[in-house]
Protein backbone atom coordinates (compact mmCIF):
# COMPACT_ATOMS: atom_id res chain seq x y z
CA UNK A 1 0.00 0.00 0.00
CA UNK A 2 0.79 3.75 -0.63
CA UNK A 3 0.62 5.78 1.75
CA UNK A 4 -0.08 9.80 0.85
CA UNK A 5 0.67 10.05 4.73
CA UNK A 6 3.41 8.61 7.07
CA UNK A 7 1.26 9.51 9.84
CA UNK A 8 -1.27 7.50 8.14
CA UNK A 9 0.84 4.69 7.47
CA UNK A 10 2.30 4.70 11.06
CA UNK A 11 -1.28 4.36 12.33
CA UNK A 12 -2.54 1.20 9.76
CA UNK A 13 0.83 -0.25 10.38
CA UNK A 14 0.23 -0.27 14.50
CA UNK A 15 -3.34 -0.65 13.98
CA UNK A 16 -2.57 -4.31 11.77
CA UNK A 17 0.03 -5.60 14.47
CA UNK A 18 -3.29 -6.34 16.58
CA UNK A 19 -4.30 -9.57 15.63
CA UNK A 20 -6.91 -11.14 12.98
CA UNK A 21 -6.50 -7.09 11.71
CA UNK A 22 -4.87 -6.95 8.38
CA UNK A 23 -3.80 -4.05 6.70
CA UNK A 24 -7.20 -3.21 4.75
CA UNK A 25 -9.05 -3.68 7.95
CA UNK A 26 -6.76 -1.72 9.94
CA UNK A 27 -6.81 1.37 7.11
CA UNK A 28 -10.97 0.93 7.57
CA UNK A 29 -10.57 0.96 11.09
CA UNK A 30 -8.21 4.26 10.97
CA UNK A 31 -10.10 5.96 8.48
CA UNK A 32 -13.19 6.12 10.44
CA UNK A 33 -11.45 7.33 13.75
CA UNK A 34 -10.33 10.36 11.43
CA UNK A 35 -14.34 11.12 10.80
CA UNK A 36 -15.13 10.66 14.47
CA UNK A 37 -14.61 13.75 17.07
CA UNK A 38 -10.80 13.65 18.31
CA UNK A 39 -12.37 12.82 21.60
CA UNK A 40 -12.78 9.52 20.13
CA UNK A 41 -9.45 8.19 19.46
CA UNK A 42 -8.26 10.26 22.54
CA UNK A 43 -10.72 7.80 24.86
CA UNK A 44 -9.10 5.27 22.96
CA UNK A 45 -5.86 5.96 23.40
CA UNK A 46 -5.94 6.75 27.24
CA UNK A 47 -7.62 3.31 28.24
CA UNK A 48 -5.28 1.50 26.58
CA UNK A 49 -2.59 3.22 27.55
CA UNK A 50 -3.63 3.33 31.19
CA UNK A 51 -5.04 -0.56 31.18
CA UNK A 52 -1.03 -1.17 29.81
CA UNK A 53 0.68 0.78 32.03
CA UNK A 54 -1.35 0.58 35.37
CA UNK A 55 -3.06 -3.03 34.76
CA UNK A 56 -2.49 -5.32 38.44
CA UNK A 57 -2.48 -9.26 38.56
CA UNK A 58 -4.29 -10.30 41.62
CA UNK A 59 -1.51 -11.63 43.80
CA UNK A 60 -3.92 -14.35 45.03
CA UNK A 61 -5.10 -15.66 41.79
CA UNK A 62 -3.67 -13.39 38.92
CA UNK A 63 -6.95 -12.51 37.34
CA UNK A 64 -6.53 -9.13 36.14
CA UNK A 65 -7.56 -6.27 38.99
CA UNK A 66 -7.16 -2.51 39.79
CA UNK A 67 -5.78 -3.91 43.20
CA UNK A 68 -3.44 -6.16 45.05
CA UNK A 69 -5.91 -8.30 45.73
CA UNK A 70 -9.26 -8.69 43.43
CA UNK A 71 -12.45 -8.17 44.19
CA UNK A 72 -13.39 -12.08 44.15
CA UNK A 73 -10.41 -12.92 46.30
CA UNK A 74 -11.27 -10.15 48.89
CA UNK A 75 -15.07 -10.66 48.94
CA UNK A 76 -15.67 -12.75 52.61
CA UNK A 77 -18.82 -14.26 51.00
CA UNK A 78 -16.51 -16.77 48.69
CA UNK A 79 -15.66 -19.65 49.96
CA UNK A 80 -11.95 -20.04 49.76
CA UNK A 81 -11.49 -23.94 50.18
CA UNK A 82 -12.74 -24.11 46.54
CA UNK A 83 -10.61 -23.33 43.66
CA UNK A 84 -11.35 -23.14 39.90
CA UNK A 85 -8.52 -23.22 38.20
CA UNK A 86 -8.93 -21.69 34.43
CA UNK A 87 -6.67 -20.55 31.46
CA UNK A 88 -7.44 -17.10 31.01
CA UNK A 89 -9.52 -14.19 32.63
CA UNK A 90 -12.20 -14.47 30.03
CA UNK A 91 -12.96 -17.78 31.63
CA UNK A 92 -13.44 -16.36 34.99
CA UNK A 93 -16.14 -14.15 33.57
CA UNK A 94 -18.03 -16.58 31.76
CA UNK A 95 -18.13 -18.75 35.17
CA UNK A 96 -19.23 -15.16 37.06
CA UNK A 97 -21.89 -15.25 34.48
CA UNK A 98 -23.36 -18.35 35.56
CA UNK A 99 -24.08 -16.73 38.77
CA UNK A 100 -23.84 -20.71 40.03
CA UNK A 101 -20.14 -20.52 41.46
CA UNK A 102 -19.14 -19.10 45.17
CA UNK A 103 -15.41 -20.50 45.53
CA UNK A 104 -12.40 -18.81 44.34
CA UNK A 105 -10.23 -18.65 41.09
CA UNK A 106 -7.08 -19.42 40.13
CA UNK A 107 -6.15 -18.20 36.40
CA UNK A 108 -3.00 -20.12 34.62
CA UNK A 109 -2.39 -17.78 32.09
CA UNK A 110 -2.31 -20.76 29.03
CA UNK A 111 -2.06 -24.06 28.74
CA UNK A 112 0.59 -26.35 29.00
CA UNK A 113 1.36 -26.40 24.73
CA UNK A 114 4.95 -27.72 23.83
CA UNK A 115 4.15 -26.61 20.41
CA UNK A 116 3.91 -22.87 21.61
CA UNK A 117 6.89 -23.31 23.91
CA UNK A 118 4.49 -23.07 26.97
CA UNK A 119 6.02 -24.89 29.95
CA UNK A 120 4.45 -24.96 33.48
CA UNK A 121 7.16 -22.51 34.43
CA UNK A 122 5.31 -20.23 31.68
CA UNK A 123 2.13 -20.37 33.48
CA UNK A 124 1.43 -19.82 37.18
CA UNK A 125 1.05 -23.35 38.33
CA UNK A 126 3.32 -23.59 41.04
CA UNK A 127 1.87 -20.41 42.67
CA UNK A 128 -1.71 -23.14 42.38
CA UNK A 129 0.79 -26.00 44.07
CA UNK A 130 2.27 -23.43 46.65
CA UNK A 131 -1.27 -22.36 47.50
CA UNK A 132 -2.47 -25.72 47.69
CA UNK A 133 -0.09 -27.00 50.41
CA UNK A 134 -0.09 -23.98 52.45
CA UNK A 135 -3.09 -25.54 53.12
CA UNK A 136 -6.26 -23.58 52.23
CA UNK A 137 -7.53 -25.04 49.38
CA UNK A 138 -9.63 -27.78 50.01
CA UNK A 139 -10.91 -28.84 46.70
CA UNK A 140 -9.72 -28.05 42.82
CA UNK A 141 -12.29 -27.79 39.69
CA UNK A 142 -9.49 -28.28 37.11
CA UNK A 143 -11.50 -26.46 34.21
CA UNK A 144 -9.53 -26.50 31.79
CA UNK A 145 -10.60 -26.51 27.75
CA UNK A 146 -10.99 -30.14 27.00
CA UNK A 147 -8.42 -30.07 24.21
CA UNK A 148 -5.28 -32.14 24.83
CA UNK A 149 -3.22 -29.50 26.24
CA UNK A 150 -5.97 -28.60 28.17
CA UNK A 151 -5.96 -32.61 29.19
CA UNK A 152 -2.00 -32.34 29.53
CA UNK A 153 -2.22 -29.25 31.95
CA UNK A 154 -4.71 -31.12 33.66
CA UNK A 155 -2.99 -34.45 34.23
CA UNK A 156 0.27 -32.43 35.53
CA UNK A 157 -1.53 -30.10 38.05
CA UNK A 158 -2.85 -33.54 39.25
CA UNK A 159 0.86 -35.21 39.41
CA UNK A 160 1.77 -32.31 41.40
CA UNK A 161 -0.79 -32.42 43.91
CA UNK A 162 -0.13 -36.34 44.59
CA UNK A 163 -0.25 -36.74 48.58
CA UNK A 164 -1.33 -33.10 49.19
CA UNK A 165 -4.57 -34.49 50.05
CA UNK A 166 -6.81 -31.99 48.29
CA UNK A 167 -9.75 -33.13 46.13
CA UNK A 168 -9.37 -32.24 42.81
CA UNK A 169 -12.33 -32.39 39.89
CA UNK A 170 -12.82 -31.30 36.57
CA UNK A 171 -15.97 -29.89 35.51
CA UNK A 172 -18.90 -32.19 33.71
CA UNK A 173 -17.87 -32.73 30.16
CA UNK A 174 -21.68 -30.98 29.01
CA UNK A 175 -19.40 -28.69 27.26
CA UNK A 176 -18.44 -30.88 23.88
CA UNK A 177 -15.19 -31.77 23.28
CA UNK A 178 -12.91 -29.21 21.66
CA UNK A 179 -14.93 -26.62 22.12
CA UNK A 180 -13.62 -23.41 23.65
CA UNK A 181 -15.30 -22.98 27.25
CA UNK A 182 -15.59 -19.30 26.89
CA UNK A 183 -18.34 -19.87 23.80
CA UNK A 184 -20.47 -22.40 26.54
CA UNK A 185 -24.03 -21.19 27.01
CA UNK A 186 -24.48 -19.90 30.31
CA UNK A 187 -26.72 -23.01 31.48
CA UNK A 188 -24.86 -25.73 30.63
CA UNK A 189 -21.73 -24.17 32.08
CA UNK A 190 -23.07 -23.50 35.36
CA UNK A 191 -24.41 -26.84 35.34
CA UNK A 192 -21.07 -28.62 34.15
CA UNK A 193 -19.42 -26.82 37.33
CA UNK A 194 -21.97 -28.28 39.80
CA UNK A 195 -21.69 -31.61 38.37
CA UNK A 196 -18.39 -31.56 38.50
CA UNK A 197 -16.30 -35.49 38.89
CA UNK A 198 -13.60 -36.08 40.78
CA UNK A 199 -10.46 -35.77 38.24
CA UNK A 200 -9.82 -39.88 38.36
CA UNK A 201 -12.94 -40.35 37.38
CA UNK A 202 -13.15 -38.48 34.14
CA UNK A 203 -10.19 -40.76 32.99
CA UNK A 204 -12.53 -43.86 32.01
CA UNK A 205 -15.22 -41.28 30.64
CA UNK A 206 -12.88 -41.10 27.23
CA UNK B 1 -19.73 -8.85 30.50
CA UNK B 2 -18.60 -8.55 33.75
CA UNK B 3 -15.17 -7.36 34.22
CA UNK B 4 -12.91 -7.34 37.52
CA UNK B 5 -11.67 -4.46 36.35
CA UNK B 6 -12.15 -1.19 35.54
CA UNK B 7 -9.44 -0.36 33.41
CA UNK B 8 -10.02 -3.24 30.89
CA UNK B 9 -13.71 -2.68 31.17
CA UNK B 10 -12.91 0.72 29.75
CA UNK B 11 -10.31 -0.24 27.11
CA UNK B 12 -12.82 -3.12 25.80
CA UNK B 13 -15.33 -0.52 25.75
CA UNK B 14 -13.09 2.35 23.47
CA UNK B 15 -11.41 -0.93 21.29
CA UNK B 16 -15.62 -1.80 20.80
CA UNK B 17 -16.35 1.51 19.58
CA UNK B 18 -14.65 0.67 16.08
CA UNK B 19 -16.77 -0.71 13.60
CA UNK B 20 -16.92 -4.42 12.94
CA UNK B 21 -15.13 -5.05 16.65
CA UNK B 22 -17.84 -5.96 18.72
CA UNK B 23 -16.97 -6.78 22.62
CA UNK B 24 -15.88 -9.76 22.38
CA UNK B 25 -13.42 -9.13 19.85
CA UNK B 26 -12.25 -6.00 21.69
CA UNK B 27 -11.99 -8.29 24.61
CA UNK B 28 -9.96 -10.20 22.75
CA UNK B 29 -7.36 -7.91 21.25
CA UNK B 30 -7.21 -5.98 24.31
CA UNK B 31 -6.11 -9.38 26.09
CA UNK B 32 -3.47 -9.55 23.80
CA UNK B 33 -1.89 -6.29 24.03
CA UNK B 34 -1.57 -7.33 27.69
CA UNK B 35 0.76 -10.36 26.48
CA UNK B 36 2.86 -8.23 24.35
CA UNK B 37 5.38 -5.41 25.49
CA UNK B 38 4.16 -2.14 26.97
CA UNK B 39 5.92 -0.64 23.42
CA UNK B 40 3.21 -2.05 21.80
CA UNK B 41 0.26 -0.47 23.19
CA UNK B 42 2.28 2.59 23.26
CA UNK B 43 3.19 2.84 19.53
CA UNK B 44 -0.31 1.99 18.82
CA UNK B 45 -1.75 4.90 20.85
CA UNK B 46 0.84 7.35 20.42
CA UNK B 47 0.31 6.16 16.38
CA UNK B 48 -3.62 7.26 16.40
CA UNK B 49 -3.16 10.10 18.46
CA UNK B 50 -0.58 11.90 16.23
CA UNK B 51 -2.57 11.27 13.56
CA UNK B 52 -5.71 12.63 14.69
CA UNK B 53 -4.55 15.59 16.03
CA UNK B 54 -1.72 16.43 13.38
CA UNK B 55 -3.69 14.80 10.41
CA UNK B 56 -3.72 17.59 7.27
CA UNK B 57 -6.19 17.07 4.32
CA UNK B 58 -4.18 18.49 1.11
CA UNK B 59 -5.92 22.18 0.72
CA UNK B 60 -6.56 21.68 -3.31
CA UNK B 61 -7.63 17.74 -3.05
CA UNK B 62 -8.73 16.80 0.03
CA UNK B 63 -6.41 13.67 0.57
CA UNK B 64 -4.61 13.44 3.60
CA UNK B 65 -1.40 14.54 3.79
CA UNK B 66 1.28 15.51 6.11
CA UNK B 67 2.02 18.72 4.31
CA UNK B 68 -0.41 21.63 3.14
CA UNK B 69 -0.30 20.53 -0.57
CA UNK B 70 0.17 16.75 -0.73
CA UNK B 71 3.19 15.01 -2.66
CA UNK B 72 0.72 14.68 -5.83
CA UNK B 73 -0.41 18.05 -5.86
CA UNK B 74 2.71 19.62 -5.70
CA UNK B 75 4.38 16.95 -8.11
CA UNK B 76 5.17 19.00 -11.39
CA UNK B 77 5.42 16.25 -13.33
CA UNK B 78 1.51 15.31 -12.50
CA UNK B 79 -0.69 16.78 -15.09
CA UNK B 80 -2.71 19.80 -13.58
CA UNK B 81 -5.60 19.63 -16.04
CA UNK B 82 -6.72 15.96 -15.66
CA UNK B 83 -8.49 15.24 -12.52
CA UNK B 84 -9.73 12.43 -11.14
CA UNK B 85 -13.00 12.85 -8.77
CA UNK B 86 -12.74 9.55 -6.44
CA UNK B 87 -14.99 9.17 -2.96
CA UNK B 88 -12.25 8.20 -0.41
CA UNK B 89 -8.63 8.39 -0.16
CA UNK B 90 -8.44 4.43 -0.13
CA UNK B 91 -9.76 5.17 -3.89
CA UNK B 92 -6.43 7.32 -4.31
CA UNK B 93 -4.24 4.86 -3.52
CA UNK B 94 -6.09 1.72 -5.29
CA UNK B 95 -5.68 4.34 -8.48
CA UNK B 96 -2.17 5.41 -7.54
CA UNK B 97 -1.45 1.66 -7.58
CA UNK B 98 -2.13 0.71 -10.73
CA UNK B 99 0.82 3.10 -12.13
CA UNK B 100 -1.20 4.35 -15.07
CA UNK B 101 -2.43 7.94 -13.90
CA UNK B 102 -0.72 10.85 -14.13
CA UNK B 103 -3.11 13.67 -13.40
CA UNK B 104 -3.80 14.86 -9.88
CA UNK B 105 -7.25 14.19 -7.85
CA UNK B 106 -10.34 15.42 -6.11
CA UNK B 107 -11.45 13.63 -3.00
CA UNK B 108 -15.38 14.09 -2.34
CA UNK B 109 -15.97 12.27 1.16
CA UNK B 110 -18.25 10.48 -0.11
CA UNK B 111 -21.41 10.16 -2.09
CA UNK B 112 -24.31 12.01 -1.78
CA UNK B 113 -27.23 9.44 -0.38
CA UNK B 114 -30.00 11.28 1.23
CA UNK B 115 -30.93 7.90 3.45
CA UNK B 116 -27.20 8.64 5.14
CA UNK B 117 -28.23 12.27 5.37
CA UNK B 118 -25.50 13.09 3.01
CA UNK B 119 -26.04 16.13 0.88
CA UNK B 120 -23.63 18.22 -1.32
CA UNK B 121 -22.87 20.15 1.49
CA UNK B 122 -21.08 17.62 3.01
CA UNK B 123 -18.44 16.57 0.73
CA UNK B 124 -16.10 18.69 -1.17
CA UNK B 125 -18.41 19.57 -4.09
CA UNK B 126 -18.19 22.95 -4.18
CA UNK B 127 -14.81 23.23 -4.09
CA UNK B 128 -14.53 21.04 -6.86
CA UNK B 129 -16.84 23.35 -9.13
CA UNK B 130 -14.79 26.54 -8.33
CA UNK B 131 -11.28 25.03 -8.95
CA UNK B 132 -13.18 24.05 -12.30
CA UNK B 133 -14.69 27.70 -12.80
CA UNK B 134 -10.80 29.00 -11.68
CA UNK B 135 -9.90 27.43 -15.20
CA UNK B 136 -6.74 25.26 -14.68
CA UNK B 137 -9.06 22.07 -14.92
CA UNK B 138 -9.53 20.75 -18.68
CA UNK B 139 -11.01 17.52 -17.74
CA UNK B 140 -12.88 15.74 -14.84
CA UNK B 141 -12.60 12.23 -14.64
CA UNK B 142 -15.42 10.69 -12.96
CA UNK B 143 -14.60 7.57 -10.57
CA UNK B 144 -16.96 7.01 -8.22
CA UNK B 145 -18.54 3.42 -7.43
CA UNK B 146 -21.29 2.38 -9.42
CA UNK B 147 -23.86 2.37 -7.45
CA UNK B 148 -26.68 3.93 -7.07
CA UNK B 149 -25.45 7.12 -5.12
CA UNK B 150 -22.30 7.24 -7.31
CA UNK B 151 -24.62 7.58 -10.10
CA UNK B 152 -26.45 10.10 -8.25
CA UNK B 153 -22.91 12.28 -7.03
CA UNK B 154 -22.16 12.19 -10.74
CA UNK B 155 -25.07 13.13 -11.83
CA UNK B 156 -24.89 16.42 -9.65
CA UNK B 157 -21.59 17.40 -10.84
CA UNK B 158 -22.22 17.04 -13.90
CA UNK B 159 -25.33 19.07 -13.60
CA UNK B 160 -23.13 21.75 -11.83
CA UNK B 161 -20.51 21.83 -14.44
CA UNK B 162 -22.92 22.71 -17.31
CA UNK B 163 -21.73 25.43 -19.40
CA UNK B 164 -18.09 25.52 -18.05
CA UNK B 165 -16.76 23.72 -20.71
CA UNK B 166 -14.74 20.77 -18.65
CA UNK B 167 -14.81 17.35 -20.78
CA UNK B 168 -16.36 15.43 -18.04
CA UNK B 169 -15.78 11.52 -18.53
CA UNK B 170 -16.00 8.26 -16.21
CA UNK B 171 -14.04 5.64 -16.12
CA UNK B 172 -14.71 2.33 -18.36
CA UNK B 173 -17.11 0.22 -16.65
CA UNK B 174 -14.93 -2.90 -16.97
CA UNK B 175 -15.69 -2.98 -12.96
CA UNK B 176 -18.83 -4.61 -12.27
CA UNK B 177 -21.68 -2.83 -11.04
CA UNK B 178 -22.02 -2.32 -7.78
CA UNK B 179 -18.50 -3.22 -6.82
CA UNK B 180 -16.92 -1.32 -4.75
CA UNK B 181 -13.47 0.65 -6.48
CA UNK B 182 -11.11 -0.33 -4.15
CA UNK B 183 -11.57 -4.08 -4.30
CA UNK B 184 -10.83 -4.04 -8.09
CA UNK B 185 -7.93 -5.60 -9.33
CA UNK B 186 -5.10 -3.36 -10.87
CA UNK B 187 -5.17 -4.51 -14.10
CA UNK B 188 -9.41 -3.59 -14.52
CA UNK B 189 -8.86 -0.74 -13.01
CA UNK B 190 -5.59 0.83 -15.06
CA UNK B 191 -7.11 -0.15 -17.99
CA UNK B 192 -10.78 1.74 -16.96
CA UNK B 193 -9.25 5.00 -16.70
CA UNK B 194 -7.52 4.32 -19.96
CA UNK B 195 -10.54 3.78 -21.22
CA UNK B 196 -12.98 6.17 -20.09
CA UNK B 197 -15.90 7.77 -21.67
CA UNK B 198 -17.73 10.93 -21.88
CA UNK B 199 -20.21 11.11 -18.73
CA UNK B 200 -23.18 11.18 -21.32
CA UNK B 201 -22.16 8.58 -23.66
CA UNK B 202 -22.75 6.73 -20.30
CA UNK B 203 -26.26 6.72 -19.78
CA UNK B 204 -27.09 4.55 -22.54
CA UNK B 205 -24.65 1.91 -21.64
CA UNK B 206 -26.42 1.71 -18.42
ZN1 LIG C 1 -8.01 -12.73 43.03
ZN1 LIG D 1 -3.45 17.18 -3.08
Amino acid sequence: MDFSSKLLENAVYEMSQLPGIGKRTALRLVLHLLKQPERQTENLSNALTKLRTMVQFCKKCHNISDTVLCEICSNPKRDASLVCVVEDIRDVMAIENTGQYRGLYHVLGGKISPIEGMGPQDLTIYSLINKVKEGEVQELILALSSTMEGDTTNFYIFKQLEGTGVKTSTIARGIAVGDELEYADEVTLGRSILNRIPFEGSFSNK
